[in-house]
C-alpha cells in the first residue's frame, strides 16, 4: 500500500495518527539537526520533519534525496510548533519513522514551481514536467470540472450525448481537412471532422431532438497565434426550435456554468446586439461589453467644415475616453502611434479635449470652431473632463481600426477587468459574405444556415442583403460559440449551394445523403457549438488555449514532446500506395 | 412556437388542455367519418383524432398526409373512449383543430417500426432512417446513459478527464495506425491514436494521479466481424496502486454500472479467476460464468486402456452436461459434427451417458469398462443422469475445442441467458507471448506492462515464464476491459523493449520522451482500459456492438451512408506532396 492519506488532507484532528503518504519531492530544507522534506501530490502539500531522534539510517538516506524524487513515507501526524496559514495541512507535520526511494529524479530542466524559469519552448518540450506547476495542473481542472457541468446541465435538459464518427469525408467549404489514407480502399480517403454538422443534422432527421458532444475538430490551417490543428468543441443541436429557443436554452448553460464554475448569477437576459449594431458600435462582432465606450458616428456634423481629411471619407467616427481630458502630449502620441500600427491602419488620430473648465482643446483647431467641437461632445455625450478620439476614412476599415483603439483605451483604463464578465449574444448575422477575390458569395456561416423567413425573397434580387438565423455567443470579447437555424428543406439547400457556386454535381457528392435525408421528413432544427479550449480560457482568465489543452501543438502544427508529425516507413506508404513526391 | 408538450407525457389530468404538438407521423387509420393520426418524436407517441366537427378543409389536408411525415398540431386534449394500457399516453387523445405540414416525407425504404422489413444493408445506406426505430435509439439513449453515470462515478472518485490529442506518433507494436499526412511538415506523418496509453502515462508522471477519458481510437485492421476502425474506449488510470487497488476501484465502478443501469446489485467481491485457471477450466481467457461446466481433465486416468485415439495425445478432458444423459442419437450427432466443423477443429467427440439407472453408455464402450467410466464420472462430479462430452488432442487445441462445445452446451440448455451477468477478473496474465512465426516475443498486453517483481529474476533464464500485473474484466465471456501495472523505470522499460527486439534505436524514436520522462521521478502507476461500444452492447443484450454505435462503419471499413472514404482531388494531394500509385 502506497498512502492512506493523500498529501492534502491531513488536520489538526488528525494529529496522533500513524499515516503514509506517497508523493515527489518539493523542497528539501536541512536546519542542522533537524531537516524538513515539503510532501507533494496533486492535492496539496505536507510536511514532513526529520529530528533528532531520527535513525541514523534514515538521516543518510534523507541526504541522498533530491527534488522531484518520488518517495513513500511513514509517520506520526504531530502539531506544528510554527503553523502556516497558507498551507490547508499547515498546522501538522509528519515526524516519519520510514522512508523508501519509489523512484528517483535528475535535476528537471526547469524549476517545477508557481513561477518557473522555464522558457515555453523548454516547457514545451518537457510538458509533462510542466504540467506538474500548480497554475497548469489548475487549468486542467477547471476544464475537467466545466466538462462534467457542461454534461450535467445538458443531460438534465435531456439532450444525448451521442458520438458521431471521426473517419468521415472530405468536404469542400470550410477551412482544408486533414486526410487520412485508407488501406483497406486504396487510392481513397478518410477526412477527420471540421466538426459534426452534418451528422447533428442527421441525428436530428433521426428524431433524437437534442444532441450535444464534446468532440475534437481538425482543421488544416496555417497556424495563427493561438490556433490549434485539433481543438475541442461543445456541439450541440436541437429539433422543433426557433432562434429564441436555442438562445434561452444555452443561456441557461452558460448562467448555469457562471455560477458553479465562478460563483455569478445573472438575473438578467444576455444582452441580443444586432450584427448591424454590434458592427457600428463596436467595429465588430464579438464587442467586448465589460465596458461602454460606443462608437458615435460624426460624418454629417464634422464634414464640410474645411478639413480635407474628413470631407473626403466615407466615414468619421469616435469615441468618448470618460475623464481622459487630461492626457499628456506623451499619451496621445502613443495613441496615434498606436493607431497607425500596421494592424491597426488608420492614417492619424483626432483628438478632442473637453476641458473641465468647460473649453475645448483638439489636434484639429485650425478648422473646427469650439461650438463645432461643443456639437460633436453633445453627440458623443461627453461631459467636462473628457476626451474624445476621432479617426477617419472608409467605413468598415475605420470601424475596425475603431475597434481596436477602444479596447486600448478600455485596456489602458483598466476597464478590462478578467474577473468580471460581459456575456452577450450577437444575432441576425448576414447570410452571405462576398469574396472579391474568388468573385463569389461564401456562406458567413456555412452552408446549412437558413435565411430569415422574411428574406427568402432577397435571395434572387439581392443575397447579399439576407440576414441568418445565425448568432454567436460572445463574453468579454472573445466569440465563445455560434451557431444557427438550418435549412431542413432540399430545395432551399440546394439554392443555397447554388448561390456559393457549388456546382449541383458536387453537391450531390459531397452532400447527397443530407440532401437525400431531407427527403424523408427532416425538422426545423438548430443548433450552436461552442469552443470548449476558449470557454476555459476565458473563465481562467487567459488569453491562451494552448494553456488548457493539456498536450497542445505548437504553430507549425508540431508537438514537440513527441516530436510528431514524423516520418512513416517505406513499408506503411507502400501499404496505403502511397508516394512522397520531391519537395 | 412548435410546441408545447413533447409526444410522450400528456396524461390524463392533462384533459381539457389546449397543447401543440410537433412530430412524425407513424401511422393513419381512417374509419370513414374518423381519421387517428398516430404523432411521434423521441419521447413518445400521442394519439390525434380527426372527427365529424373537423373542418373540411382540415380533413382535405390530413387527406394529403403520409407516414414520416412531420407536422405541427394544435387541439385539445380529450379522455379517450378506448383507452390503450400500452402506451403511456393511451388514456388521452388530442382533437385537432389545426395542422401545418411542417415537412413532407418520401415514403422510406423500408418501414419505420420495431420489426422493420429492411435488409442489413438498405438500413446502413439508410442509418438515419433506422435510427428512428425504437430499438435503436433505445440502444443509443442506454450508452448515453452508461456515458453520463460512468463519469458521474469516476469524477466523484476525483479522477480527471484529461483530453489527450488525437494528432500523435506513429507507434511501432500493436496493430497497424491509421496515419495522417501533415501539410505543414510535408513528408511527415501525424498517426491517430490506438490509445492514449503513453499520453496516460504521461500523466501520471505529471503527477495527475487518477485519469480518465472516454475516447475514440483507431485501429487500422482488416475487420473481422464486429470490429470497427473507430470504437471508444473508457480509458483510466492511477497513481501510487497496485493491482488490488485497480481492481477494487474498477470494480466500484462496475457496480455503480450495475446498479444504475440495469438494476442489479452485486454484495460480494467478483470472482478473480488466475489466468492459468481460466485456460485449465474454461479453455479461454474470457470465461463465461453464467455456467459452471467446468473442464475436468482425464488425461492420466483415460490412458492406457488400449485406445489408440486417447494413448497418443497430450490432453484428454471433458465437461458434463448435468442431466444430459438422455440425449437422442440424433443430438449426438449435432455435437459431433459441431466439435468438427474447421473453426472448432476437433478430430471427433467421446460421449458418455451416465444413465439414471447407474449405468452407462458411451461411444468407447468397446476400450472402456463400466468402472473405468464410473472413475470418470467420480472425477468429473457427475451424477446418474448427466452426459460426459470428452475431447482429446494437443492441449491447447483440445482446451479451445472444448470452450467451443461447452459454450454450445450452455446456449442449447438456455444457460446463456443474456439478462443474467456474472462478471469475473482474470488476472496473472503472462507477461510474453511467443510468436513463432516471426521467432520473437510479443508483449501479451502490450509493452508497458510490468512483470510480478517476483519473476523479474525470469526476465534472463525464461522470460516466458514470466507473469504480468495485468488483468482482463470480463462479463458473460465477453471481454470488456483490460489494463496492468505499468514499468516506471527506465532501465526496467528499455529491458522490455530489448526483449521483444524493439532495437534501442527505434525504441528512442517512438518512445524516447516516455523513457525521458520516466528519469524525472516517475511514480508507480496503472490503469485499465474498457471497451465503451463493447461494455454497452453486453448491458444491452446484444452481440453487436455495432448496434450501439450511431453511425457506424461496414466490414471494409466504409461508411455506406457518406460514402467515406472517397477520392479527394489532385490539388489536396499536391498540397501534401503526395502521389497515389496505381495498383
Amino acid at each position: 500500500m502506497y498512502r492512506t492519506h493523500t498529501c492534502g488532507e491531513l488536520r489538526i484532528n488528525d494529529v496522533g495518527q500513524e499515516v503514509t503518504l506517497s508523493g515527489w519531492i518539493q523542497a528539501i530544507r536541512n536546519l542542522g539537526g533537524m531537516t524538513f522534506i515539503t510532501l507533494r501530490d496533486r492535492y496539496g502539500l505536507t510536511q514532513l520533519v526529520f529530528d533528532e531522534n531520527t535513525s541514523d539510517e534514515l538521516i543518510s538516506r534523507v541526504a541522498n534525496l533530491g527534488r522531484e524524487y518520488v518517495i513513500k513515507v511513514t509517520g506520526k501526524v504531530i502539531e506544528r510548533s510554527s503553523k502556516n496559514a497558507k498551507m490547508p495541512t499547515g498546522e501538522i507535520e509528519i515526524i516519519a519513522s520510514e522512508l523508501f526511494v519509489l523512484n528517483k529524479s535528475d535535476i528537471p530542466p526547469f524549476t517545477i514551481e508557481d513561477e518557473t524559469d522555464g522558457g515555453d519552448e523548454l516547457r514545451m518540450k518537457y510538458r509533462y514536467l510542466d504540467l506538474r506547476r500548480n497554475p497548469v495542473r489548475e487549468n486542467l481542472e477547471l476544464r475537467h470540472k466545466m466538462g462534467q457541468e457542461i454534461r450535467k446541465f445538458l443531460d438534465g435538459e435531456r439532450f444525448m450525448e451521442i458520438e458521431t464518427p471521426y473517419l468521415i469525408k472530405s468536404t469542400p467549404e470550410g477551412a482544408r481537412d486533414f486526410i487520412v489514407p485508407s488501406r483497406m480502399n486504396p487510392g481513397e480517403f478518410y477526412a477527420l471532422p471540421q466538426s459534426p454538422q452534418t451528422f447533428k443534422q442527421l441525428l436530428m432527421i433521426s428524431g433524437f431532438d437534442k444532441y450535444f458532444q464534446i468532440v475534437k475538430c481538425f482543421r488544416d490551417e496555417d497556424l495563427r497565434a493561438d490556433r490549434q490543428p485539433e481543438f475541442t468543441q461543445i456541439d450541440c443541436e436541437m429539433s422543433f426550435v426557433d432562434q429564441e429557443d436555442v438562445l434561452n436554452t444555452f443561456e441557461g448553460l452558460a448562467k448555469h456554468l457562471f455560477y458553479e464554475i465562478k460563483g455569478l448569477t445573472f438575473n438578467e437576459k444576455f444582452p441580443q446586439i444586432l450584427y448591424d449594431d454590434a458592427m457600428k458600435y463596436y467595429g465588430s462582432d464579438k464587442p467586448d461589453l465589460r465596458f461602454d465606450m460606443k462608437f458615435s458616428e460624426l460624418t454629417e456634423i464634422a464634414q464640410g467644415k474645411g478639413f480635407k481629411v474628413f470631407d473626403s471619407v466615407e466615414y468619421i467616427g469616435g469615441i468618448n475616453a470618460k475623464k481622459c481630458a487630461e492626457y499628456s502630449r506623451k499619451k496621445l502620441d502613443e495613441l496615434t502611434a498606436f493607431v497607425q500600427k500596421p494592424q491597426v491602419g488608420a492614417k492619424g488620430l483626432v483628438y478632442v479635449k473637453y476641458n473641465l473648465d468647460g473649453t475645448f482643446k483638439s489636434s484639429v483647431d485650425k478648422f473646427f470652431s469650439a461650438e463645432d467641437l461643443k456639437n460633436w461632445a453633445d453627440h458623443m455625450n461627453a461631459e467636462p473632463g473628457d476626451l474624445l478620439l476621432v479617426l477617419a476614412g472608409n467605413r468598415n476599415d475605420t470601424l475596425s481600426a475603431l475597434n481596436d483603439l477602444r479596447l486600448e483605451m478600455g485596456e489602458r483604463l483598466g476597464l478590462r477587468d478578467k474577473n468580471k464578465f460581459a456575456p452577450c449574444w450577437v444575432v441576425d448575422f448576414p447570410l452571405l459574405e462576398w469574396n472579391e477575390e474568388e468573385n463569389r458569395y461564401f456562406a458567413k456561416h456555412h452552408p446549412f444556415t437558413s435565411p430569415k423567413e422574411e428574406d427568402i425573397n432577397l435571395f434572387d434580387s439581392d443575397p447579399g442583403k439576407m440576414r441568418a438565423n445565425a448568432y454567436d455567443f460572445v463574453i468579454n470579447g472573445v466569440e465563445i460559440g455560434g451557431g444557427s437555424i438550418r435549412i431542413f428543406k432540399t430545395e432551399l439547400q440546394q439554392k443555397m449551394f447554388e448561390i456559393l457556386g457549388i456546382p449541383k454535381k458536387e453537391a450531390e457528392e459531397k452532400f447527397g445523403f443530407l440532401l437525400n435525408a431531407f427527403k424523408y421528413g427532416a425538422p426545423p432544427h438548430g443548433g450552436i457549438a461552442f469552443g470548449f479550449d476558449r470557454w476555459c480560457s476565458v473563465f481562467g482568465g487567459s488569453e491562451s488555449i494552448r494553456d488548457y489543452i493539456a498536450f497542445p501543438k505548437n504553430n507549425s502544427g508540431r508537438d514537440v514532446m513527441i516530436d510528431s508529425p514524423s516520418d512513416v516507413g517505406e513499408k506503411q506508404l507502400n501499404e496505403l500506395l502511397l508516394k512522397v513526391m520531391k519537395k
